[in-house]
């Protein structure tokens, strides 16, 4: 169970770290897109491993292949099977690994769950999961970009420990973000979040942070009060995120140490007669449901567990205590770069969903 | 759409803040267990309105009626349907406001979303829509704590704008929040949070807070990767809140200034053998799953949109600027020691949620 | 767990036989509809008891109340919640029966099932449950017929026991069934039928038969292949109805005789240039969809259980076998005049949640 | 949307009959069962074309490849994803016939729905869609059947046209039946279905009837009141089988000519002191829960759409009325015999998703 994402634009993921394929099923999405295995692998790679010097050397080129669901370029309206086979897999890389469990690792509650665990990597609790959600995100955004072609989204990598961008979003563009090795579009910063993370993999150390995300030109009119307000559905799909903790739509946590009257939103009039707020500190959303204003909110994500620092565990099948050291590997210092197209991800997932909830209401038109 | 909440315990709530009655039917409360008004009543009582001058005066006595499911104080594992009939409703009281769009109020996105709102009060929107989630957890705890009778919970007010209590959750009880009007059980803190919002109070303005929230004795175990992982249920639970922004689970946004080194918590065995973790930065969770630890998660309330003070907005049916104030009523200037009961409602829904998820698996036992 | 219907037009019931109340709640009801309590009543009183001599003499009036939802005679897009309290209740009436399972009822099953069971009455398997089916049926009635003016449907009794109406439906009406106390159209059948049941009650026995029903006008691409056909979906409904055992679309069994080229529905162009088939066999569906044919459909129900002659049984508390008699109650001999408005009752939720979930498809519009 | 079964084990299907591959993914089985390639495809095997003279010469070996979820022979409690490539798919085999709209096929409705259609074959229409439902049956079976070793199931036809058999399920098994070609263990009969099929095929003609399905040891206490009971859960999954048009739970229709005095069940002790009803009228369930008796049910297939006749029909394009024929090509022209391990895939199915709802209650053991 949790592996389905979505009431009407509906995800299944499936695949282990280490097994044979990664994937997803979409059920919901509509027939007559245009859609095909480029759009989608053009997606994958934003997310794949391998990019630079920052992220895992783990080889996988993710090559998508379409079970079904398309036609001729043309989706038919029935589910759209979306596999990635796993090709540097290496079971026994984590042998040693497997008789302790790692600090932070799911490999210990993973154990309570089940009673058992993926012998070999994080099973489904690795970031490598995220895969088959960046491919559904790909036919959510040919579609929801079908109806709505100003739509578009950006997340970008705002802060690395205490190394923070205060660049203001409207001074910055995707394009600007995707130039830079870190997704972080602010040069400065980025060469100091540079430093930070290859000093941290030299320690055997890893860092955390923040993304920020924005969607422009979104509808008014999304979110379902009130269990599926449109904030609380950007939160489960972020805290869905493996390593990420936190969420705030707005200014979320700064918002309270704000008095109300600085802190709501008045509306205006602008140019074209249309309602407009004057600020954005609600993130786009009143009782759930988007203003019409951008969009905004942040994730945070901790420091991802595998260290190759010595720590302190237990081992699995016999119950002592010892310390460990995980020889070092290639694994990801810093996920943050690689979690931007994640974040994006997830927000296209929501907001197609939220779409599609929203379209069935055709009383008032 | 939107109004339950819940995949085996399901719960659904309906009723405007104006209208008729709110109330909740629960879905997959098992047969057998004890239940009578006067558990969900005390519940409720935590919640109701005008238990001190720091709160809201309107006068609800939020008597509650237990209309099916029960049958001579026993569960039937029928559908539990509890009303609470509006006694201090005024349709009028809210006549001149339904003229302007209130900043911060959902009436805007209401509008937008169904062409139409409530003519009085937030309708759903409301925080009065809690009430029926507050029955729902009366009914949920009484399950639960029938399984594992040490679980509990505990929330409290951790901050209120930027005055906060640093002291330590092992140091104080259930019964000593309780005790505070503000629900903060620091005594000293709890003094300054009572003069900010009586002050806040005369200035016609609001305060916001963060409220921390600890269950203890929980199962390990619940949680399901990946969509619907521990923390993304209590994110979504947390989010659908009224006035809520933000949560972070464990240590959150703190997590994301340490080293991978600093964050991780570290395996050990305590004097029974059993597996516990030094530190609990996680908030008790590893990839969305429960590890027996203290589950430890913290959400964010902006300050309210009601206040008394003069601000700008656009006219509802000739949309046209102009300058308003709300006059003086009766609304809470600080959400957040009524939002207590509210928010170990929602850990209460979901942990019952997730229990019965998981209770579903029985091959490895 | 099985008592909500629908994936956008959601319908909660809830309510014991001899409880409080019963009713249900709806969720996904667009905003903007006329809809008052006189509406719904007019739905609840076909399937009131104590209509005729042919029906149960238990006294309800059944007098519907809204409690949610709805605003000054408009439908506000949150859920609506209608109950109808329990009048002519008696726990005591049982107290004799509740010390045997009751051979047919469902007695021996709940009791399986849950540990325990209502004391009085059938608890949820009493067709009294099916009042808050009716009123949400009149709330997707108004909305559906808002959309389709020109959708309409009709159930009637084709059959009780061997007594069967050869009579074509295009030869009445709906305001000719309801002339008829048994619902049957067929005045000369419909004297044989009111004879045998009579003479059923003065044996103290039972009878069953066939409800035939009949969607017009009903839009084309209805159904959601592959495991929400439009046929599934109806199966499901009227299944789920008490005492019915049986399901089929169009010809049903009946085709099962045929050869696939006496069966074949064949396409031709009516006078408008409009695709339609000469014959409709498969009920207006075709893989699941409809094809903008007539939906026509069979439901069987079972000779009630309730019957005052002897039967064996065993006892609940100490395992003896018994024979006993129900002394002569109130209970209707043949439910199938007041199940007719409830199989349209369901029908009407099915063609509601089905038009919502196509209506999310627009891109080739 | 529709592609998903079950709550608990949820199997989602994907695959068009002329696309790249069939498949499905199972979300909720648990972890630490034995499962494989082999235990799957033996299931697959039972359903896979071109087993005999009486069924279509489409070649398909339908190798099974597993995908997740499984490690080293082992559940692991993750999606377990299983794909079937399609080897002899021939798009343009159908290139004539997708001029017009074949009659009783889904050509027409899936335009009408989609506004367009797999361009070959029948898309998710074809029977080629249950692959995957038979696939995720097989995993149902290991799981249910490690908890309920003696629990099983068969299927049977019972009756091809007026060709039936009269035969007492108590008197053959399931290798019986698996002896069969026709999969109808009563010998004289199948001869004379043999001979009908051959002579429907030479005729160019197709044939329906009913199949027959028994559960024996089956748990008690299944079944979801009210919405979700047994016999609608069974009702829904045959229903949304191709070409299946009725379903009857117990002797269905047969009992609406009984009086209730002759269709109720009545109980006695049998010789271990348990329960049991002397007659087994209800399919073994009363309430929509299972009493622990067998199940039992019927499902009527009408005679496949594909004849090789000339039929009256619309051309797709310019809508001109024409008469046409199929070639004569390699359909079944009696799906039945291929239809049974189809009809106990949906019974797997729907017993293992109702005992794990049926498993969340623990109160009372």
């Amino acid at each position: 169970m949790g592996n389905t994402f979505g009431t009407l634009f509906k995800v299944t993921t499936f695949g282990e770290s280490h097994g044979v394929a990664m994937g997803c099923v979409i059920d919901g999405c509509p027939a007559g897109l245009n859609l095909n295995e480029e759009i989608i692998q053009e997606f994958l790679n934003r997310r794949k491993p391998g990019q630079s010097n920052f992220t895992t050397s783990r080889s996988e080129n993710d090559l998508c292949e379409i079970l079904s669901g398309i036609e001729q370029g043309i989706t038919l309206g029935t589910p759209i099977a979306i596999i990635i086979r796993n090709k540097d897999k290496n079971p026994h890389d984590y042998s040693e690994l497997n008789k302790v469990f790692r600090p932070g690792h799911a490999d210990y509650t993973t154990q309570l769950k089940y009673g058992l665990a993926a012998q070999s990597g994080g099973g489904r609790a690795s970031a490598r999961e995220t895969v088959g959600r960046v491919a559904a995100a790909a036919v959510a955004k040919v579609y929801l970009t079908s109806i709505f072609p100003e739509l578009n989204l950006m997340a970008w990598v705002q802060r690395i420990k205490e190394i923070e961008s205060k660049l203001e979003y409207h001074n910055f563009s995707f394009a600007d973000i995707e130039k830079s090795a870190i997704r972080c579009p602010d040069p400065i910063v980025e060469e100091q979040m540079k430093i930070a993370i290859l000093n941290a993999k030299e320690q055997g150390d890893s860092l955390g942070g923040c993304i920020r995300c924005v969607a422009k030109n979104i509808p008014a009119g999304l979110g379902e009060p009130v269990f599926n307000k449109l904030e609380a559905a950007l939160a489960t799909a972020m805290l869905s995120l493996p390593a990420c903790k936190s969420f705030e739509i707005g200014n979320g946590f700064a918002s309270t140490y704000l008095f109300g009257s600085e802190n709501n939103d008045q509306y205006y009039l602008n140019n074209t007669g249309n309602i407009y707020t004057k600020t954005n500190r609600s993130g786009g959303v009143q009782g759930g449901i988007s203003n019409g204003m951008n969009l905004e909110f942040s994730v945070g994500f901790k420091p991802i567990s595998t260290i190759y620092k010595e720590q302190n565990t237990v081992t699995k099948t016999n119950s002592q205590e010892i310390k460990f050291s995980i020889p070092k590997g290639r694994h990801d210092s810093c996920v943050l770069p690689r979690a931007v197209p994640i974040v994006e991800a997830m927000c296209w997932l929501v907001l197609t969903d939220q779409y599609m909830l929203q379209s069935t209401r055709k009383i008032y038109d």
